[in-house]
C-alpha cells in the first residue's frame, strides 16, 4: 500500500474538488447524481423485500460514549372517559459519535471554505445555516447502496486503531465481492464498530479511533459516490495533522455522510441474501437550516 | 349518506378490534400487514423515479397554530487552520398538529385500554412506554401508498369544517380514481390543509376543526390498511362527544398514523404521473419506548 | 419637558460611559457600586421582614406573548416499597419579554462594541460569552432597592404607549416620594405592565410598547445606580431609530436590568409599608459564559 | 455513638411528623418556621456585608459525575447598524448529585405518602405537582444559616464514605462551635465535597457516597429547623435498605433541602468572619407545580 500524505490529500481536495459542478448555486451536491433513473434502478433491485436500518437506537442513556444523552420526555394528556394519549418530547445533538444521522453541506469547512467555497462567517448564524441546509434535501435519499465488508475480507472481527482502512483495500474489497460502485451509489463501509465496542474502550472515549483512512477519500471520489454510511469514521489522529480526513468528502465533493451506522443487521442479511447491493432511503426531517438530521437509514433487499 | 352513531363507532371498535389478530404478545400492530412480499410489491411500484416528501418543515417557527415551536440551537466547532464545524441540536414535542410525524401503538387509549388491551397506567412511564414503543418498527414502513384526492372529487380547495370527510365518501373516490386499497396499503387522504389555511384561521388554531369523520374508522378497517397518512385529522368536535375519533384506529385496530403532512406536491405528482399509487417509505427514529418519531415520510413513483 | 434627540443619547453614551471605571479588565460593571458596606445598609432597611417576589411565573404555558414557552417536563423516579421521588426538566430562553430575568454585561452591544468596549465577533461564542457572563455575578446582588411609582404619580393604571416614562419623570417622582436614589442602588420602575396587559394587547404581542423613554438612561446615570428593574422595559419605536435606547445602560453604563418583573405586589408592599426603600436580593445561576439568568428577585422590608 | 437502626427511623418518621402542623392544607411546610420576625433577625446577622455563593457552577460540562449536563445554546441577535444581543437557553434535570438546587415539598415520598399524606399518584402528573410546587415559596427563603463544619471538627479534608455524619456528631459541633440552631434556621452542613471529589471517584459516579447517616434526620427534627444545605447528601447506602434517609426530612417534615452546595468559600468566610451565622437567602424559580429549582443561595455576613 503506497504511503498517503497531507500532500496527496491537499492535491485531491484541490484538484478534484466538485465545486461548480452542478452549477455555481448549487446546494445539493453529490445527492445531484440520484436521479429519477438512478432511484427507479434502486428500486428494481428490491426483490426479498427484506428490510433492514442502519440505525443505533435513539442515545437517551447515559454512557462513557454517550456524554450529552438525548433527552427523552413524557406527557400524559387525559381526555376524559377513561381516554387518553401519551406524548414526548425528543431534543439531541445529533452530531458527535453516538447518533447516527446524516451531515448536510452545511455541516464542515476547511481553511478554503464550506461546500461551493462559501464562507462559514457568512454562511453559519445561530439561527441556522443559509446554505447547505439538509432542507435541500427534502425529498429523501433513494439510490443503490454497496456494501464494503472490511472485517470479512481481513478475517478479524473488526478494524483495529493501528490499521485503518485505506483506500486501496476498499477497491480491492469491491472486486473480491465482485460488486461494482457507481456514480450515485451509497457506499457503506462495515467496520464491525459494535465487535470492538464489545471489547475496547469504545468508540468515542478515547483520542485515537479505529476507523478509516484519508485515502479512501480518493477512492470516494473516483467512484463518484453521492454519499457514504459507516459504522466507524475516520480513523484519528488524522494523517499529517489535517482538521479533516475522510469527512472533507462533504466540502470537498458535496458527498453526505452517514455517521454511527449500526451495521451488524445489515452485513448479515448481505450474506443471507448473497449480495452487496440493495435499495437504500433516508428521509432527513425538513429542517430549514439545519446541518444534517437524526436518520433511521433503510436497506431494501 | 347514513347517519353514523356513537353507537355505531362503540360497535366497530369492540367488533371489528384487532387485539390478538397478530398474537396475544404482538406489539407491531398492523404493520404486520406489510411482508416482505408487500414491500417488494411496493418497491415494484416505482418507475419513473419521481421522489416527493409528504412533510412539513420541522416546526421552529413561532405561529398561532405553533404554540410550542420545536427548538433549534447551533454551535460552532473550531478545528484550528481556519476549519470548523457546525453542529445542531433539534428538539421537539412532535404530536399535536404542526410536527410531521408517526404515531406508535403507545400514544393512544379509550377506557377499554390501548392496543391489545394493555392498561396505560401500566404501560406509560415518564421513561418511555413499556410496549408499543416506536422502536417495534425499527425496520422502517415500505408498502403501497394510494392517495384519496377529497378536494378534487369535490371540486373544491378544500375539505370544510361542515363537511368532514365520511367513509363512504373515500369509498366513493378510490372506485371514481380507479384504484383499489389493499391490506397493508397506506392509505394517504388528501384534504387540501394548505389552502384551508390559507383562507381560513390555521388548522390547530380553533376548536372545530376540518378533516375526516368518525366514519371513516370504518372504511379504514374495511380496506385493512396497515397505516394512514393525511394533511388534516380528525374533524372535531367529534361525533357522540367521543374521545378519538380516527384515531381510535392505533387502539383498536393497531394501525399507525402519519399526521399533519403536506400533501400539494404528493396530489401534483399523483396528477403529473396519472396514477395514485406509489411506494411509500417512513422511517422512524429508533426511540425505545416512544410513542411515535417525526417523520418524512417519502413517496416514490 | 424637554425634547430628547438621538444626539442627546449618542452624546451621553460617549461622554459618560463608565468603560474602565474599574478597571480595564473589570467584567463586574456596576455591580462593583454594592460594596460590603452598601449590602450591610441595604440589610438594615430589613425592619417588619415582609418579603415579596418581584417575579413573574416561570412562563411554561403557551399565549400570544409567549410564543417560545418555557419547557417543563416530569419524570417520576421509583425507589421501591412504594417510596420515589419526581424530578423535573426545566428549559428556557429567558431573554425577550416573559421571563423575569437580570442581564449580563455580555448580552448587548452597539456599533462601538459590548462593555468595556469588547468586540463581539470576538466575546460571544455559541459556547457562551467569553467575557462579561454571568459568572461574574456569583456573590449575588444584595442592595438597596428604590421603587418609583409612576402609575400613582399619573394618577393612572398603568403607563400608556403614547406616553413614555421620561428621565424627567422619574426624578420628579423620586423626589415627590421622598427618596433619594444613592449609588449601588437598584432602580425598581413599576410602570403597572399587569394593569397595561388586563385591558390591552399584551405587552410582546405589538411593535409598539409602553415603557420607559431612552431619556431614562441620563437619569440612570446620574444617580449611578448599579441595575435596574422593571416591569415594562424599554418604549418602542426608539427615539431616532437607534437600535437601543435604555438598554445602552448594560454596555454603556455596566448596569444591570432585571427585566420583566411582576411588580404588583411590591408596588402595594411599599404602600403598606409607607416606604419605597427595601433590601433587593437577585441570586442569579452561575452559568459559566451566560447572558444572563432567570431570576426571582425579592424585596425585603 | 448509638446504634441507629430502621425502627428507630421509622418511629421517628411516624411520632414525630409535622403532617398538619400548619393546617392540613398547608403546602409551604417548615418554611413556615420563617417569619417576618425571623427574616428580620437574619438581616440584623448582616454586619460586614461579606457575600457568599453556596452554588457550584450550573453544569453544562459532561464529565462522570454529570451524565446528563445542562443545556447551554447561544443565539445572536443582528439589531442593525453594527448593534446586537447574545441571548442563551438553558434547559437542565436539575435533580441529582451535581446541581445546586432545592427541593421542593413535592419532590419525595415513602409508602406512606408525600408530606400531608399526598398520594404521589394523585398529585404528581407529567404535567407538574398538584400540591406542594416549589410556587409555594415564591417570596424566597430569607433566615438565619448555621454552619456546622465537620472536616474541622474531625481534623480532617473531608467524611469518608466509612464514618458518615450522625446525628450526635452534628449536636456534638454545634455545641463546640458555639452556635444554637434555633426552629427556621437553615442547617449548613459542611462536609467536605470538594476535597473528597479532588482525591476520590468524584461523587455521582460510585454507589457507596459518604455524607449524612439516617441519624440526622432526628438532629433535623429537634433543632426545627426550616431547611439544610449541604455539599455531601445522604450517605449510601441507607441504614436497613430505606428508600430514603436524611431526604425524608421533605416528607415528614416540610424541610426543604437545598442539594449539591459548594461550601468552601462559606466554610472559609465563617473562619475569617469569626462567626457561624449569617444571613442566608435563596430565592427559586416561581415553576407552577415544579418539584424544586436550581439555584445560587447566598450567605451574607
Amino acid at each position: 500500500m503506497t504511503e498517503y500524505t497531507r500532500d496527496d490529500f491537499e492535491r485531491l481536495i484541490r484538484d478534484r474538488s466538485n465545486w461548480g459542478r452542478w452549477g455555481d448555486d448549487d446546494e445539493v451536491g453529490a445527492i445531484n447524481l440520484i436521479t429519477p433513473e438512478k432511484r427507479a434502478a434502486a428500486a428494481r433491485l428490491v426483490r426479498s423485500g427484506r428490510s433492514v436500518s442502519l440505525s443505533m437506537p435513539f442515545p437517551t442513556i447515559p454512557a462513557p460514549d454517550n456524554p450529552r444523552p438525548a433527552a427523552h420526555f413524557m406527557r400524559i394528556n387525559d381526555r376524559g372517559s377513561g381516554a387518553g394519549a401519551a406524548t414526548d418530547y425528543y431534543g439531541v445533538e445529533y452530531h458527535g459519535l453516538i447518533c447516527t444521522h446524516i451531515d448536510a453541506l452545511s455541516h464542515t469547512w476547511d481553511a478554503n471554505g464550506m461546500w461551493q467555497g462559501w464562507k462559514p462567517e457568512e454562511t453559519i448564524t445561530t439561527n441556522g445555516a443559509r446554505r447547505g441546509g439538509i432542507q435541500n434535501w427534502r425529498t429523501g435519499i433513494v439510490t443503490r447502496g454497496v456494501l464494503l465488508n472490511v472485517p470479512a475480507s481481513r478475517g478479524t472481527a473488526y478494524v483495529t486503531a493501528d490499521e485503518p482502512v485505506h483506500g486501496e483495500e476498499l477497491r480491492a474489497i469491491a472486486k473480491a465481492q465482485g460488486v461494482t460502485p457507481e456514480p450515485g451509489d451509497c457506499l457503506v463501509v462495515y467496520s464491525g464498530r459494535q465487535h470492538w465496542n464489545a471489547e475496547n474502550p469504545p468508540i468515542g472515549t478515547r483520542p485515537v479511533r479505529p476507523g478509516l483512512h484519508a485515502s479512501c477519500l480518493e477512492y470516494i471520489r473516483d467512484i463518484d459516490c453521492a454519499l457514504i454510511a459507516w459504522d466507524m469514521q475516520d480513523a484519528t489522529p488524522i494523517v499529517g495533522g489535517l482538521p479533516w480526513s475522510v469527512h472533507a468528502a462533504i466540502h470537498a465533493f458535496g458527498v453526505a455522510i452517514i455517521d454511527n451506522c449500526d451495521l451488524e443487521d445489515l452485513a448479515q442479511a448481505c450474506a443471507v441474501e448473497g449480495r452487496h447491493e440493495f435499495m437504500l432511503v433516508v428521509a432527513p426531517l425538513i429542517v430549514n437550516g439545519g446541518t444534517g438530521s437524526p436518520a433511521n437509514p433503510l436497506a431494501v433487499f
